[in-house]
């Protein structure tokens, strides 16, 4: 299925865009698209029914505004340097083991909305990202198996990314990573059975239409199962969680002097295979 | 006024320690104590007459579990190496701007609620903490002024640390951050009011009765109106956020060898004046 959200800013209502690509209203249904509907199989079970049947009322989607596909985020976990080619691009060694940082859930916008440019900013980068939703709590787990079990489905991440504040001022990269509007997120979560294999997927961004990434998942050093497993030995994953797993190379970090860093009026539009698409235009904060 | 969260986990009513240090129940006058309270003067005059008034139903505290004084937090912002003795135990050099990374929210559990080391570590150390509640949005703030208006108030946070999965295991520091149970909270969220300098605080931790950190906020490199002023200009901060300030001297990585790692059965608790004490018992994940 995909689920998506729909509205105003703070008012979204849950949605379902169907097999035929029309969008059905499913606020009748449940509440709200979040972690314990999606730890809820009874809830999923009626949606898909719902869907089946023919019976959800359609939304015309004509001026709605799409949101981020999930509320009440819990956290927003991050891998770096995960795609072979973009740890060469930035001459980082290829990690012995998962790099972990965070992004704060109020960081996530849309997937069209606007992406503001930090004041003092001259370093504001782009990273399309395979995003991961949590859907069963997971600690400790020993498996793939396990690891797979715990994921709901999947979305786009725009892991925006400031340059300067990540890593020529001092500590840690957090501080370039949770700029207000820093991870728009959707368009749709994909429920992972609709993606059977979550390593086979073409990633994509472009930059006022010029195509700068162009990777596929299969070039991911960590891959889904195993950052999962991973990252449960360090902390509890908790359905609604969101892991963004690394951006492949491309980035305006990679390109030669002068590096074309994002500046307000640029359009960044973003794309994976089976996950839908993103368009952001940049403003100044 | 002292505004706490008691009863069992998740469970939680909003209460308030009055002068004459009577435990009052608030859950007839305030839904819960969270960021929507505290950005909400209306409400917090009603706490304050109520509070004068004598009309507020006491509480036995007898048997009564204390929470984390503030719920749905929305993140957990926290400064490295912001204590001069601190930064020389380490022997890092005195950072030139604040160093800062995240905890996730699901870190934080009651100030009395048993510390889970996790599987696989020998490295859990102890810090004890000033931590700054955020009750007004705080974005691109200019002065120290702003900066203290959006602080709603002060509670203690034991930002518990894992050493190797911290600084051991590629990347950044995050990773040894947000193990479950690793941000005790509390006992009570202080109001600014009560706190008239808070670079004036005695801040003390002791590890099976053993005085282990002995500081005083005076110490911080960057004090607590910096810090937020600092950070408004790399994210937003909204109400209902936390800010760890960082930890005096002290900690067990700052030990000799063997250096006194923490383990099953050991307890910990903290003080910091005027703000209450916590009190921690270690088992194993």
């Amino acid at each position: 299925m995909k689920l998506l959200r729909v509205g105003p800013v703070g008012a979204e209502r849950p949605a379902l865009l169907d097999e035929s690509g029309t969008l059905r209203d499913l606020s009748e249904l449940v509440p709200d698209i979040d972690g314990s509907l999606l730890a809820d199989e009874t809830a999923l079970t009626r949606i898909r029914e719902a869907a089946t049947s023919g019976a959800l009322p359609a939304l015309d989607p004509a001026g709605l505004r799409t949101g981020a596909p999930l509320a009440r985020i819990g956290k927003v976990v991050c891998i770096g340097l995960n795609y072979h080619d973009h740890a060469r691009e930035t001459g980082a060694a290829i990690p012995a083991e998962p790099i972990v940082f965070m992004k704060a859930p109020d960081t996530v916008v849309g997937p069209d909305d606007t992406v503001l440019v930090p004041r003092g900013s001259v370093k504001t980068d782009w990273e399309v990202e395979l995003a991961v939703v949590i859907g069963r709590t997971a600690r400790y787990l020993d498996t793939d198996e396990q690891a797979l079990a715990a994921v709901a489905g999947y979305t786009i991440a725009h892991d925006v990314s400031e340059r300067e504040f990540q890593i020529e001022r001092g500590g840690q990269w957090d501080k370039g990573k949770n700029c207000e509007t820093f991870n728009p997120l959707g368009p749709w979560l994909v429920t992972a059975d609709e993606v059977p294999d979550p390593q086979a997927l073409g990633v994509r961004l472009w930059v006022n239409g010029e195509l700068k990434q162009d990777g596929t998942t299969a070039e991911q050093i960590f891959p889904v199962a195993e950052v999962v497993r991973y990252l449960s030995h360090f902390m509890t994953l908790h359905p609604g969680d969101i892991i963004n797993t690394g951006t492949p190379a491309g980035v305006a970090m990679g390109h030669p002097d002068p590096k074309p860093y994002l500046r307000a009026g640029d359009v960044v539009e973003l794309e994976i295979d089976g996950l839908g698409r993103q368009r952001q235009e940049l403003k100044d904060a």
